[in-house]
């Protein structure tokens, strides 16, 4: 069945905006009584019925509601340093999305490539992947920020720093309690600096290893995301 | 360090090809005295010294070779059958190297939109994925065959389906050991056919699944290649 993302949904009745009433009529060539489904992002999936195939004004009968579809058992946050090259951001975006992911922060560190990131089209990227695999929560892209704004705004879950210097460092795994929130730090490609790993350590962030392998940035941070949402099956 | 990739070296000299001694001279700058990692792909990993900085024929010193370096504990085999758009096949492949992989093998299914699979352009992306992530061994990257072949061959390890038909599932952490050889099959967007999915189960393979969320052909790969190497740590 194909999926509309309607955030705004408040009533049984619903009409796509124009752009998805096209999309709805002239792409998916969809009409009056076919049924779609829709998420609004926050939990809630329903089965709707076309009403109207209007091509500029689909008006839609939501015929069953689901709150709270595949509620996850514990919030994940992971904060990464942007890539130089935005599509393996993007990549991991999606990738993560699919597997289960609540709140990305990009964090810009003294070594970040890049400084600045367009979260309207991380936001494009997420819609798509939850859509996708069809999911009813949406994760939250936050603006970017300086890894020191991230650090000391974390809040009381368990806080982790995945940086590469030998030092030593724990599996998640190891310190690890279920349902739980959880934050990471992704370092840039040239790794955090110093400073900002001993700024995250006095701040309660436990470094962490991910494994022998040497990762890139978003490898890294899917495996991370992987791992969290491994530990919570 | 600078690494190049030296499948064919067997003494302590070794003459880069025209277009690396190029690459080794024109782009990296790299003179005599400096040095280089080398892998061979098969466990070898080597520092070694440029003894003569000629643009077409580099002449390298091995200083110190390291053999079996990071020798994998288990063997991963991942079939895939090829996604439609190539691009999500070889960031598999991209990934499936930095996190750990020995062999996949590019399955032609029922429901394959993608029969065929240039396999030259996939080592190309698993070189330079050795190469980032500094590991020795190179997967090996079989030529397409029909999944049934693929079936009837498969070795006596532990052998997986991943499949998306409501069934009795387990997940793969239910039915391990350690340090063993997998074999995982991977379907096509469209998922396996009810025929092949008997074939395999009657050929011993056991149905898993990766958790709830639809997940993407080349997500499900990579989640099952996580898996793996996550429980042989």
């Amino acid at each position: 069945m194909h999926i509309f993302y309607t955030p705004d949904i408040d009533s049984t009745q619903y009409t796509l905006s124009e752009e998805e009433s096209k999309h709805c009529s002239r792409v998916l060539r969809l009409q009056k009584k076919n049924l779609v489904h829709l998420v609004d992002g926050k939990g809630g999936l329903f089965v709707a019925e076309i009403l109207d195939d209007h091509p500029k004004r689909t008006v839609l009968q939501v015929l069953d509601t689901q709150l709270e579809y595949q509620k996850r058992n514990h919030h994940l946050h992971i904060a990464i340093a942007p890539t130089k090259n935005m599509d393996r951001l993007e990549w991991f975006l999606e990738k993560a999305t699919e597997i289960g992911i609540d709140e990305i922060t990009p964090i810009i560190c003294e070594r970040s490539e890049r400084k600045e990131v367009k979260t309207e089209r991380l936001e494009k990227v997420v819609v798509a992947a939850m859509k996708q695999s069809l999911k009813a929560y949406i994760p939250k892209i936050n603006e970017p920020i300086t890894i020191q704004k991230l650090i000391a705004k974390a809040d009381d879950g368990f806080k982790y720093i995945a940086h590469c210097l030998p030092q030593d460092k724990q599996e998640i795994k190891d310190s690890f309690k279920e349902h739980q929130s959880y934050t990471i730090l992704i370092g840039p490609e040239g790794d955090f600096s110093e400073i900002e790993i001993n700024n995250a350590l006095q701040s309660g962030f436990l470094p962490i290893t991910l494994g022998n392998s040497r990762l890139r940035t978003e490898t890294a941070a899917l495996q991370a995301c992987f791992e969290i949402n491994y530990l919570n099956r």
